[in-house]
Protein backbone atom coordinates (compact mmCIF):
# COMPACT_ATOMS: atom_id res chain seq x y z
CA UNK A 1 0.00 0.00 0.00
CA UNK A 2 1.06 3.57 -0.13
CA UNK A 3 1.25 5.60 3.28
CA UNK A 4 0.10 9.30 3.14
CA UNK A 5 0.01 11.18 6.54
CA UNK A 6 -0.52 14.86 7.10
CA UNK A 7 -1.07 16.82 10.23
CA UNK A 8 -4.67 16.57 9.60
CA UNK A 9 -6.54 15.98 6.13
CA UNK A 10 -5.10 18.91 3.86
CA UNK A 11 -2.93 15.99 2.81
CA UNK A 12 -6.51 14.44 0.90
CA UNK A 13 -5.58 16.96 -1.87
CA UNK A 14 -2.21 14.85 -2.30
CA UNK A 15 -4.08 11.40 -2.41
CA UNK A 16 -6.68 13.15 -4.70
CA UNK A 17 -4.03 13.35 -7.06
CA UNK A 18 -2.30 10.09 -6.42
CA UNK A 19 -5.88 8.56 -7.21
CA UNK A 20 -6.21 10.09 -10.70
CA UNK A 21 -2.08 9.10 -11.53
CA UNK A 22 -2.30 5.81 -10.14
CA UNK A 23 -5.43 4.75 -9.63
CA UNK A 24 -4.30 0.97 -9.52
CA UNK A 25 -2.63 1.20 -6.23
CA UNK A 26 -3.96 0.86 -2.71
CA UNK A 27 -3.68 4.15 -0.35
CA UNK A 28 -3.94 4.08 3.57
CA UNK A 29 -3.81 7.40 5.20
CA UNK A 30 -3.02 8.85 8.15
CA UNK A 31 -4.21 12.50 9.14
CA UNK A 32 -3.47 13.47 13.01
CA UNK A 33 -6.37 15.72 13.78
CA UNK A 34 -6.27 15.19 17.33
CA UNK A 35 -2.93 17.15 17.37
CA UNK A 36 -3.40 19.37 14.20
CA UNK A 37 -2.34 21.80 13.11
CA UNK A 38 1.57 21.43 12.85
CA UNK A 39 2.38 24.52 11.13
CA UNK A 40 2.42 26.34 14.66
CA UNK A 41 4.05 23.88 16.55
CA UNK A 42 8.13 23.75 16.94
CA UNK A 43 10.34 21.20 14.80
CA UNK A 44 10.83 19.22 17.51
CA UNK A 45 7.43 17.98 18.37
CA UNK A 46 6.56 17.72 14.51
CA UNK A 47 9.45 15.46 14.17
CA UNK A 48 7.99 13.55 16.99
CA UNK A 49 4.83 13.32 15.56
CA UNK A 50 5.81 12.54 11.97
CA UNK A 51 8.03 9.28 13.29
CA UNK A 52 4.85 8.27 15.04
CA UNK A 53 2.53 8.98 12.26
CA UNK A 54 5.04 6.47 9.75
CA UNK A 55 5.07 3.62 12.61
CA UNK A 56 1.41 3.44 12.34
CA UNK A 57 1.36 3.66 8.24
CA UNK A 58 4.27 0.85 8.23
CA UNK A 59 1.71 -1.25 10.63
CA UNK A 60 -0.95 -0.82 8.76
CA UNK A 61 1.24 -2.30 5.57
CA UNK A 62 2.86 0.71 3.89
CA UNK A 63 5.57 0.34 1.71
CA UNK A 64 6.22 3.51 0.83
CA UNK A 65 5.45 6.63 2.59
CA UNK A 66 4.22 9.54 1.50
CA UNK A 67 4.52 13.14 3.81
CA UNK A 68 1.66 15.08 2.42
CA UNK A 69 2.08 17.91 4.73
CA UNK A 70 4.23 21.06 4.46
CA UNK A 71 5.32 21.71 7.98
CA UNK A 72 6.47 18.18 8.24
CA UNK A 73 8.52 17.52 4.88
CA UNK A 74 10.40 20.96 6.46
CA UNK A 75 11.28 19.11 9.36
CA UNK A 76 11.48 15.73 9.83
CA UNK A 77 12.61 13.84 6.56
CA UNK A 78 16.41 13.43 7.35
CA UNK A 79 14.80 11.96 10.60
CA UNK A 80 12.57 9.66 9.69
CA UNK A 81 14.87 8.36 6.53
CA UNK A 82 17.59 7.81 9.74
CA UNK A 83 14.89 5.85 11.72
CA UNK A 84 13.48 3.88 8.62
CA UNK A 85 16.51 3.44 6.44
CA UNK A 86 14.71 0.72 3.75
CA UNK A 87 11.04 3.05 3.47
CA UNK A 88 11.02 5.32 0.24
CA UNK A 89 9.69 8.56 1.63
CA UNK A 90 8.58 11.17 -0.45
CA UNK A 91 7.80 14.44 0.39
CA UNK A 92 6.06 17.88 -0.65
CA UNK A 93 9.21 20.19 -0.57
CA UNK A 94 11.53 19.03 -3.35
CA UNK A 95 9.02 18.27 -6.15
CA UNK A 96 8.02 21.77 -5.60
CA UNK A 97 10.89 23.45 -5.36
CA UNK A 98 12.04 21.47 -8.80
CA UNK A 99 9.10 22.94 -10.20
CA UNK A 100 9.65 26.23 -9.24
CA UNK A 101 13.10 25.95 -10.26
CA UNK A 102 12.15 24.97 -14.08
CA UNK A 103 9.38 28.00 -14.19
CA UNK A 104 10.80 30.77 -12.93
CA UNK A 105 12.45 33.07 -15.80
CA UNK A 106 13.39 36.32 -13.43
CA UNK A 107 14.87 33.94 -10.68
CA UNK A 108 12.43 35.59 -7.62
CA UNK A 109 10.72 32.93 -6.65
CA UNK A 110 7.71 33.18 -3.80
CA UNK A 111 7.01 30.73 -1.20
CA UNK A 112 4.08 30.80 1.21
CA UNK A 113 3.43 28.02 3.84
CA UNK A 114 2.95 27.78 7.56
CA UNK A 115 5.59 29.52 10.10
CA UNK A 116 7.00 26.75 10.89
CA UNK A 117 7.66 25.57 7.20
CA UNK A 118 8.86 28.99 6.45
CA UNK A 119 11.33 29.23 9.53
CA UNK A 120 12.90 25.72 8.63
CA UNK A 121 14.63 27.65 5.69
CA UNK A 122 14.68 24.20 3.73
CA UNK A 123 13.47 26.13 0.52
CA UNK A 124 16.18 28.61 0.92
CA UNK A 125 18.75 25.66 1.19
CA UNK A 126 17.35 23.87 -1.58
CA UNK A 127 17.70 27.43 -3.73
CA UNK A 128 21.25 28.23 -2.99
CA UNK A 129 22.59 25.00 -3.66
CA UNK A 130 20.87 24.38 -6.99
CA UNK A 131 21.32 28.02 -8.21
CA UNK A 132 22.99 31.31 -5.97
CA UNK A 133 21.19 33.39 -8.78
CA UNK A 134 17.77 32.69 -7.64
CA UNK A 135 15.92 34.83 -4.40
CA UNK A 136 13.50 32.91 -2.37
CA UNK A 137 11.28 35.64 -0.93
CA UNK A 138 8.78 33.61 1.69
CA UNK A 139 6.07 34.92 4.20
CA UNK A 140 4.11 32.72 6.55
CA UNK A 141 0.44 32.98 5.99
CA UNK A 142 -0.79 30.88 9.10
CA UNK A 143 -4.25 32.09 8.72
CA UNK A 144 -5.04 30.48 5.46
CA UNK A 145 -5.33 27.08 6.85
CA UNK A 146 -8.06 28.06 9.75
CA UNK A 147 -9.70 30.09 6.77
CA UNK A 148 -9.79 26.84 4.87
CA UNK A 149 -11.01 24.64 6.96
CA UNK A 150 -13.78 26.77 8.06
CA UNK A 151 -15.24 26.50 4.43
CA UNK A 152 -14.40 30.14 3.81
CA UNK A 153 -13.12 29.30 0.25
CA UNK A 154 -14.82 32.14 -1.07
CA UNK A 155 -15.64 34.75 1.27
CA UNK A 156 -14.27 38.19 1.23
CA UNK A 157 -12.07 37.86 4.23
CA UNK A 158 -10.28 35.12 2.73
CA UNK A 159 -9.58 36.99 -0.34
CA UNK A 160 -8.29 39.73 1.76
CA UNK A 161 -5.94 38.26 3.70
CA UNK A 162 -4.53 36.30 1.07
CA UNK A 163 -4.10 39.66 -0.84
CA UNK A 164 -1.84 41.13 2.48
CA UNK A 165 0.14 37.71 2.49
CA UNK A 166 1.17 38.50 -1.07
CA UNK A 167 1.50 42.09 -1.09
CA UNK A 168 5.09 42.11 0.02
CA UNK A 169 6.17 39.37 -2.70
CA UNK A 170 4.79 41.27 -5.59
CA UNK A 171 6.48 43.62 -4.67
CA UNK A 172 9.56 41.72 -5.17
CA UNK A 173 8.80 40.72 -8.26
CA UNK A 174 8.48 37.50 -8.12
CA UNK A 175 7.07 35.23 -11.37
CA UNK A 176 6.60 32.08 -9.27
CA UNK A 177 5.14 31.31 -6.04
CA UNK A 178 5.38 27.78 -3.97
CA UNK A 179 1.92 27.00 -2.36
CA UNK A 180 3.47 25.76 0.28
CA UNK A 181 0.90 24.13 2.36
CA UNK A 182 -1.20 21.08 1.19
CA UNK A 183 -4.31 23.16 2.48
CA UNK A 184 -3.54 26.13 -0.30
CA UNK A 185 -4.84 23.97 -3.43
CA UNK A 186 -8.41 24.71 -2.19
CA UNK A 187 -8.19 28.43 -2.64
CA UNK A 188 -5.91 27.99 -6.11
CA UNK A 189 -8.02 30.44 -7.89
CA UNK A 190 -8.67 33.49 -4.96
CA UNK A 191 -4.21 33.13 -4.66
CA UNK A 192 -4.38 33.23 -8.62
CA UNK A 193 -6.91 35.79 -8.94
CA UNK A 194 -4.43 37.72 -6.44
CA UNK A 195 -1.38 36.84 -7.37
CA UNK A 196 -2.74 38.33 -10.99
CA UNK A 197 -1.76 36.39 -14.19
CA UNK A 198 2.09 36.89 -14.40
CA UNK A 199 2.84 34.56 -11.27
CA UNK A 200 2.97 30.97 -11.85
CA UNK A 201 1.59 29.00 -9.27
CA UNK A 202 3.30 25.44 -7.85
CA UNK A 203 1.21 23.14 -6.52
CA UNK A 204 2.83 20.90 -4.24
CA UNK A 205 -0.03 17.89 -4.71
CA UNK A 206 0.50 17.66 -8.20
CA UNK A 207 4.10 17.23 -8.13
CA UNK A 208 4.11 14.64 -5.31
CA UNK A 209 2.03 12.69 -7.64
CA UNK A 210 4.25 12.91 -10.60
CA UNK A 211 7.23 12.09 -8.53
CA UNK A 212 5.70 9.13 -7.26
CA UNK A 213 4.25 7.52 -10.86
CA UNK A 214 8.16 7.94 -11.97
CA UNK A 215 9.24 5.78 -9.10
CA UNK A 216 7.18 3.04 -9.36
CA UNK A 217 7.80 3.35 -12.61
CA UNK A 218 11.33 2.95 -12.89
CA UNK A 219 11.42 0.21 -9.67
CA UNK A 220 8.77 -2.97 -10.96
CA UNK A 221 9.92 -5.09 -8.68
CA UNK A 222 8.66 -2.98 -6.04
CA UNK A 223 5.64 -2.09 -7.75
CA UNK A 224 4.87 -5.73 -6.99
CA UNK A 225 4.80 -5.06 -3.30
CA UNK A 226 1.94 -2.49 -3.56
CA UNK A 227 -1.58 -4.22 -2.93
CA UNK A 228 -3.64 -3.29 -5.97
CA UNK A 229 -6.93 -1.32 -6.37
CA UNK A 230 -9.71 -0.77 -3.72
CA UNK A 231 -10.94 2.41 -1.86
CA UNK A 232 -8.02 4.32 0.18
CA UNK A 233 -8.69 3.42 4.15
CA UNK A 234 -8.39 7.47 6.08
CA UNK A 235 -8.05 7.02 9.82
CA UNK A 236 -7.63 9.92 11.71
CA UNK A 237 -7.13 10.80 15.38
CA UNK A 238 -9.94 12.66 15.85
CA UNK A 239 -13.83 12.71 14.44
CA UNK A 240 -16.14 15.51 14.49
CA UNK A 241 -18.81 16.48 12.18
CA UNK A 242 -16.99 19.62 11.14
CA UNK A 243 -13.84 16.68 9.94
CA UNK A 244 -15.94 14.87 8.03
CA UNK A 245 -16.79 17.59 5.99
CA UNK A 246 -13.74 18.95 5.54
CA UNK A 247 -12.38 15.50 4.46
CA UNK A 248 -14.88 15.44 1.63
CA UNK A 249 -13.96 19.14 0.92
CA UNK A 250 -10.32 18.03 0.21
CA UNK A 251 -10.89 14.67 -1.21
CA UNK A 252 -14.11 15.70 -3.51
CA UNK A 253 -16.13 13.23 -2.68
CA UNK A 254 -17.67 11.42 0.45
CA UNK A 255 -15.57 9.06 2.52
CA UNK A 256 -15.34 6.96 5.52
CA UNK A 257 -12.94 8.03 8.59
CA UNK A 258 -11.75 5.57 10.94
CA UNK A 259 -10.80 6.55 14.53
CA UNK A 260 -7.35 5.50 16.26
CA UNK A 261 -5.75 6.36 19.05
CA UNK A 262 -1.87 6.96 18.77
CA UNK A 263 -0.95 8.06 22.04
CA UNK B 1 -0.42 25.56 44.84
CA UNK B 2 -3.25 26.77 42.20
CA UNK B 3 -3.39 24.87 39.18
CA UNK B 4 -4.74 26.00 35.99
CA UNK B 5 -4.89 24.32 32.45
CA UNK B 6 -6.19 25.61 28.77
CA UNK B 7 -5.36 24.22 25.72
CA UNK B 8 -2.87 26.66 25.00
CA UNK B 9 -2.05 30.18 26.03
CA UNK B 10 -5.24 31.85 26.21
CA UNK B 11 -5.49 30.43 29.95
CA UNK B 12 -2.84 33.17 31.17
CA UNK B 13 -5.62 35.90 31.12
CA UNK B 14 -7.45 33.83 33.94
CA UNK B 15 -4.18 33.32 35.44
CA UNK B 16 -3.54 37.51 35.30
CA UNK B 17 -6.91 38.11 36.97
CA UNK B 18 -6.12 35.05 39.67
CA UNK B 19 -2.82 37.07 40.37
CA UNK B 20 -4.64 39.96 40.62
CA UNK B 21 -7.16 39.10 43.00
CA UNK B 22 -5.26 36.37 45.30
CA UNK B 23 -1.34 37.47 44.62
CA UNK B 24 -0.70 35.38 47.89
CA UNK B 25 -0.60 31.99 46.16
CA UNK B 26 1.60 30.23 43.92
CA UNK B 27 -0.04 28.99 40.75
CA UNK B 28 1.26 26.37 38.19
CA UNK B 29 -0.03 26.25 34.53
CA UNK B 30 0.15 24.16 31.83
CA UNK B 31 -0.62 25.30 28.06
CA UNK B 32 -1.11 21.91 26.09
CA UNK B 33 0.45 23.82 23.04
CA UNK B 34 1.54 20.57 21.20
CA UNK B 35 -2.14 19.76 21.07
CA UNK B 36 -3.60 22.91 20.94
CA UNK B 37 -6.10 24.38 19.90
CA UNK B 38 -9.15 21.83 21.53
CA UNK B 39 -11.96 23.57 20.68
CA UNK B 40 -11.74 22.43 17.07
CA UNK B 41 -11.78 18.49 18.81
CA UNK B 42 -14.27 16.35 19.59
CA UNK B 43 -15.21 16.09 22.90
CA UNK B 44 -14.02 12.83 23.44
CA UNK B 45 -10.49 13.86 22.64
CA UNK B 46 -10.62 17.03 24.51
CA UNK B 47 -12.13 14.91 27.91
CA UNK B 48 -9.15 12.65 27.95
CA UNK B 49 -6.54 15.69 27.40
CA UNK B 50 -8.27 17.25 30.24
CA UNK B 51 -7.63 14.48 32.59
CA UNK B 52 -4.30 14.17 31.41
CA UNK B 53 -3.52 17.42 32.07
CA UNK B 54 -4.77 17.26 35.82
CA UNK B 55 -3.17 14.20 37.06
CA UNK B 56 0.09 16.47 35.87
CA UNK B 57 -0.71 20.01 37.75
CA UNK B 58 -1.84 17.04 40.42
CA UNK B 59 1.94 15.38 40.45
CA UNK B 60 3.37 18.88 40.23
CA UNK B 61 1.84 19.74 43.86
CA UNK B 62 -1.42 21.58 42.40
CA UNK B 63 -4.44 21.28 45.32
CA UNK B 64 -7.41 22.74 43.36
CA UNK B 65 -8.03 23.37 39.58
CA UNK B 66 -9.02 25.43 37.03
CA UNK B 67 -10.07 24.83 33.84
CA UNK B 68 -8.97 27.62 32.03
CA UNK B 69 -10.40 26.54 28.78
CA UNK B 70 -14.30 27.33 27.72
CA UNK B 71 -13.85 24.15 25.04
CA UNK B 72 -12.44 21.81 28.15
CA UNK B 73 -15.33 23.22 30.85
CA UNK B 74 -17.69 22.55 28.34
CA UNK B 75 -17.16 18.83 28.17
CA UNK B 76 -15.27 18.02 30.40
CA UNK B 77 -15.92 18.73 33.95
CA UNK B 78 -18.16 15.79 35.25
CA UNK B 79 -15.40 13.52 34.25
CA UNK B 80 -13.10 14.90 35.87
CA UNK B 81 -14.92 15.06 38.62
CA UNK B 82 -15.43 11.77 38.54
CA UNK B 83 -11.51 10.90 37.92
CA UNK B 84 -10.44 13.39 40.99
CA UNK B 85 -13.40 13.20 43.66
CA UNK B 86 -11.21 14.71 46.06
CA UNK B 87 -10.11 17.58 43.86
CA UNK B 88 -11.92 20.74 43.89
CA UNK B 89 -12.64 21.70 40.59
CA UNK B 90 -13.38 25.46 39.18
CA UNK B 91 -14.31 25.87 35.82
CA UNK B 92 -15.32 28.98 33.25
CA UNK B 93 -19.15 28.11 32.08
CA UNK B 94 -20.36 28.48 35.55
CA UNK B 95 -19.22 31.76 36.50
CA UNK B 96 -19.65 33.37 33.09
CA UNK B 97 -23.38 31.93 33.22
CA UNK B 98 -24.43 32.99 36.50
CA UNK B 99 -23.08 36.64 35.76
CA UNK B 100 -25.14 36.35 32.70
CA UNK B 101 -28.19 35.76 34.11
CA UNK B 102 -27.76 38.62 36.73
CA UNK B 103 -27.12 40.74 33.55
CA UNK B 104 -29.59 40.42 31.38
CA UNK B 105 -32.60 42.62 31.71
CA UNK B 106 -34.40 41.55 28.70
CA UNK B 107 -33.72 37.59 28.31
CA UNK B 108 -31.61 37.46 25.15
CA UNK B 109 -28.22 36.74 25.88
CA UNK B 110 -25.52 35.40 23.11
CA UNK B 111 -22.68 33.46 23.41
CA UNK B 112 -19.77 33.46 20.89
CA UNK B 113 -17.63 30.44 21.20
CA UNK B 114 -15.49 27.80 19.92
CA UNK B 115 -17.49 25.15 17.78
CA UNK B 116 -16.99 22.56 20.29
CA UNK B 117 -18.04 24.68 23.52
CA UNK B 118 -21.12 25.88 21.49
CA UNK B 119 -21.98 22.58 19.87
CA UNK B 120 -22.20 20.81 23.92
CA UNK B 121 -24.77 22.72 24.44
CA UNK B 122 -24.11 23.42 28.73
CA UNK B 123 -24.97 27.15 28.26
CA UNK B 124 -28.23 25.94 26.92
CA UNK B 125 -28.94 23.29 29.84
CA UNK B 126 -27.77 25.68 31.93
CA UNK B 127 -29.96 28.45 31.04
CA UNK B 128 -33.13 26.04 30.51
CA UNK B 129 -32.66 25.00 33.98
CA UNK B 130 -32.55 28.56 35.95
CA UNK B 131 -34.86 29.99 33.63
CA UNK B 132 -36.70 28.76 31.11
CA UNK B 133 -37.64 32.14 30.17
CA UNK B 134 -34.58 33.08 28.97
CA UNK B 135 -33.25 32.36 25.34
CA UNK B 136 -30.21 31.59 24.27
CA UNK B 137 -28.17 32.53 20.82
CA UNK B 138 -25.06 31.00 20.02
CA UNK B 139 -22.87 31.40 17.40
CA UNK B 140 -19.90 29.61 16.81
CA UNK B 141 -16.97 32.09 16.21
CA UNK B 142 -13.78 29.27 15.20
CA UNK B 143 -11.61 32.20 13.72
CA UNK B 144 -10.93 34.60 16.22
CA UNK B 145 -8.58 31.90 18.14
CA UNK B 146 -6.27 31.67 15.24
CA UNK B 147 -7.06 35.84 14.58
CA UNK B 148 -5.74 36.25 18.30
CA UNK B 149 -2.99 34.18 17.92
CA UNK B 150 -1.33 35.58 15.20
CA UNK B 151 -1.50 38.68 17.29
CA UNK B 152 -3.81 40.72 14.95
CA UNK B 153 -5.72 42.28 18.07
CA UNK B 154 -5.94 45.36 15.88
CA UNK B 155 -6.59 44.48 12.36
CA UNK B 156 -9.03 45.90 10.19
CA UNK B 157 -9.74 41.68 9.24
CA UNK B 158 -9.86 41.10 13.02
CA UNK B 159 -13.03 43.91 13.18
CA UNK B 160 -14.57 42.20 10.26
CA UNK B 161 -14.46 38.86 11.21
CA UNK B 162 -16.08 40.01 14.46
CA UNK B 163 -18.65 41.66 13.15
CA UNK B 164 -19.62 38.88 10.73
CA UNK B 165 -19.90 36.53 13.94
CA UNK B 166 -21.68 39.02 15.85
CA UNK B 167 -24.20 40.16 13.49
CA UNK B 168 -26.97 37.56 14.06
CA UNK B 169 -26.71 37.66 17.73
CA UNK B 170 -27.45 41.52 17.12
CA UNK B 171 -30.42 40.68 15.37
CA UNK B 172 -32.03 38.38 17.67
CA UNK B 173 -31.54 41.49 20.17
CA UNK B 174 -29.21 40.29 22.79
CA UNK B 175 -28.62 42.60 25.97
CA UNK B 176 -25.75 40.52 26.66
CA UNK B 177 -22.96 38.68 25.44
CA UNK B 178 -20.98 35.65 26.91
CA UNK B 179 -17.29 35.71 26.20
CA UNK B 180 -17.15 31.89 25.56
CA UNK B 181 -13.53 31.74 25.15
CA UNK B 182 -10.30 32.27 27.27
CA UNK B 183 -8.63 34.28 24.70
CA UNK B 184 -11.54 36.72 23.55
CA UNK B 185 -10.59 39.24 26.49
CA UNK B 186 -7.64 40.39 24.31
CA UNK B 187 -10.16 41.68 21.22
CA UNK B 188 -12.67 42.40 24.08
CA UNK B 189 -12.67 46.23 22.62
CA UNK B 190 -13.40 45.65 19.13
CA UNK B 191 -16.32 42.65 20.51
CA UNK B 192 -17.70 45.94 22.48
CA UNK B 193 -17.23 47.88 19.61
CA UNK B 194 -19.04 45.72 17.28
CA UNK B 195 -21.73 44.31 19.50
CA UNK B 196 -22.49 48.24 20.69
CA UNK B 197 -22.78 50.23 23.83
CA UNK B 198 -26.42 48.66 24.66
CA UNK B 199 -24.51 44.59 24.77
CA UNK B 200 -22.71 43.98 28.00
CA UNK B 201 -20.26 41.57 28.25
CA UNK B 202 -19.31 38.77 30.14
CA UNK B 203 -15.63 37.85 30.80
CA UNK B 204 -15.09 34.45 31.88
CA UNK B 205 -11.53 35.56 33.11
CA UNK B 206 -12.68 38.38 35.88
CA UNK B 207 -15.49 35.85 36.96
CA UNK B 208 -13.68 32.59 37.79
CA UNK B 209 -11.70 34.76 39.64
CA UNK B 210 -14.07 35.90 41.91
CA UNK B 211 -15.16 32.40 42.47
CA UNK B 212 -11.86 31.14 43.51
CA UNK B 213 -11.34 34.26 45.51
CA UNK B 214 -15.23 33.74 47.37
CA UNK B 215 -14.05 29.34 47.81
CA UNK B 216 -10.78 29.99 49.69
CA UNK B 217 -12.39 32.40 51.87
CA UNK B 218 -15.01 30.58 52.82
CA UNK B 219 -12.35 27.67 53.62
CA UNK B 220 -9.96 28.92 55.79
CA UNK B 221 -8.46 25.55 56.49
CA UNK B 222 -7.78 24.96 52.43
CA UNK B 223 -6.27 27.71 52.39
CA UNK B 224 -3.52 26.42 54.74
CA UNK B 225 -2.59 23.66 51.88
CA UNK B 226 -1.86 26.17 49.37
CA UNK B 227 1.33 27.56 48.80
CA UNK B 228 2.57 30.97 49.87
CA UNK B 229 3.05 33.34 46.78
CA UNK B 230 5.88 33.49 44.26
CA UNK B 231 6.48 33.77 40.41
CA UNK B 232 4.08 31.47 38.56
CA UNK B 233 5.22 28.13 36.89
CA UNK B 234 4.13 27.93 33.54
CA UNK B 235 4.33 24.54 31.78
CA UNK B 236 4.03 23.85 28.47
CA UNK B 237 3.97 20.75 26.05
CA UNK B 238 5.68 22.80 23.28
CA UNK B 239 7.67 25.68 23.01
CA UNK B 240 8.10 28.17 19.86
CA UNK B 241 9.02 31.89 19.72
CA UNK B 242 5.56 32.32 18.89
CA UNK B 243 4.40 30.76 21.81
CA UNK B 244 6.47 32.79 24.20
CA UNK B 245 5.36 36.10 22.41
CA UNK B 246 1.87 34.79 22.87
CA UNK B 247 2.24 33.94 26.44
CA UNK B 248 3.70 37.58 27.36
CA UNK B 249 0.74 38.93 25.25
CA UNK B 250 -1.75 37.20 27.61
CA UNK B 251 -0.28 37.41 30.90
CA UNK B 252 0.85 41.17 30.13
CA UNK B 253 4.38 40.23 31.08
CA UNK B 254 7.55 38.18 30.30
CA UNK B 255 7.29 34.96 31.51
CA UNK B 256 9.60 31.99 31.20
CA UNK B 257 7.72 28.92 29.80
CA UNK B 258 8.96 25.56 30.54
CA UNK B 259 8.83 22.46 28.01
CA UNK B 260 7.08 19.44 28.98
CA UNK B 261 5.87 15.81 27.33
CA UNK B 262 2.95 14.62 28.65
CA UNK B 263 2.51 11.43 25.90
Amino acid sequence: MIGVFDSGLGGLTVVKEILNKLPQYKIVYFGDTARAPYGTKSAETVKRYAIENTKFLLEKGAKIIVVACHTASSVSIPYLKEKFPDIPFFEVVTPSFKKALKLTKNKKVGLIGTRTTVESGIYNRLFAEANPGIKLYANPAPLLVPLIEEGWLKKPETRRIVKKYLIPLKMRGIDTLILGCTHYPLIKKIIQEKAGKRIKLVDPSEEIAFEIKEYIEKNPDFAKNLQPDGEPEIFVSDITPNFEKIAQLFLGRKINLKKVNLE
